[in-house]
């Protein structure tokens, strides 16, 4: 918190700094890439100490979640669309992504295109899918062969940003969200119905 | 056809030269991914001229697609799966792409995954599902919505590409094509029907 000016709200300016980091990184993340954007650099795009972003966000992993504006952290929203059941769990699943992803489409098409260029690691946004979407799905499946259905879901929700955000391909890429749900939820739910 | 020497069955010599240029395009687009690969580099590992390579496969998408030793080619491929009609075809869709690819999972994880380092363009393999596969899959399909339907079965045969053979989720990497077929098919099946 070194630097706070005196006689301010400490609320507002927290929340300006937080904002001004989010707008850094947002513009970092669609620029370069996830490997390739720096802490450091966001930092002093947005004119704060490095120490600040750590002490908002934690980690670049955690910034990046942020900026994507998911409520919460995915893990504990894809915790309330699960805990629904798995009836209709599909249409929530791809209501949920869509609209999560739709506002910043840039990022996701950056991070999911060529984020890693080149390199042998996986774009952060599939290490996501294996460490959360995988095992949040996985426990809301009955039946057989549930890690395997699992996995096929991530490749559906995986395929779907691909499609929408990357190739761009249309009519998909333009097409409201609720077109979206009802075209593709039924295949979503055929893999948790097994 | 410079530079053949005589007395050697042109059959013969022309099968070796193509295949040197294959295993020097396999290596170059594991490597460097598709943008990052020349023809002029294929041609100088293989130690035939650039020209052989055009002769022999007109382009560096024809190359690409010859690494991946898809029958033919993969609109005729694709055209043979859906003349058989609709019913069963998201079996034989998702049968053909993973007996297709997993031969060649190291190529086909480089493409989708990072082969244009941070650039603007979409992977090939994105190319090539929007020209081909989003095309196959559209002229079989009846009812409403087909152009969104075509999109999202490319997105789901995108998306198994990513979780297989780029994120190598686990079990879902290790599977036998026939366990994957038994558990995606029939929600790709459920996007073929509408």
């Amino acid at each position: 918190m070194t630097g706070r000016r005196r006689g301010r709200p400490r609320s507002s300016e927290s929340a300006d700094r937080r904002a001004a980091i989010l707008a850094s990184a947002r513009t970092a993340f669609a620029a370069r890439g996830f490997q390739g954007t720096t802490v450091r650099a966001v930092a002093a795009d947005a004119g704060v100490d490095p120490s600040l972003v750590a002490h908002y966000f934690g980690s670049k992993e955690r910034l990046f979640v942020a900026t994507m504006e998911l409520p919460v952290d995915p893990a504990a929203k894809l915790a309330g669309v699960i805990a629904e059941g798995p009836q209709g769990l599909g249409e929530r699943l791809v209501r949920t992504f869509v609209s999560s992803w739709d506002p910043h489409r840039e990022v996701i098409a950056a991070l999911l295109r060529g984020a890693v260029s080149g390199s042998e690691a996986s774009p952060p946004v599939v290490e996501m899918a294996r460490e959360v979407l995988v095992a949040a799905i996985h426990s809301a499946l009955e039946g057989e062969r549930r890690e395997l259905r699992a996995e096929l879901v991530a490749a559906q929700v995986i395929g779907l940003g691909m499609a929408r955000y990357v190739a761009a391909f249309e009519p998909l890429a333009s097409s409201p969200v609720e077109d979206v749900v009802a075209a593709y939820a039924p295949a979503v739910q055929s893999l948790i119905d097994g």
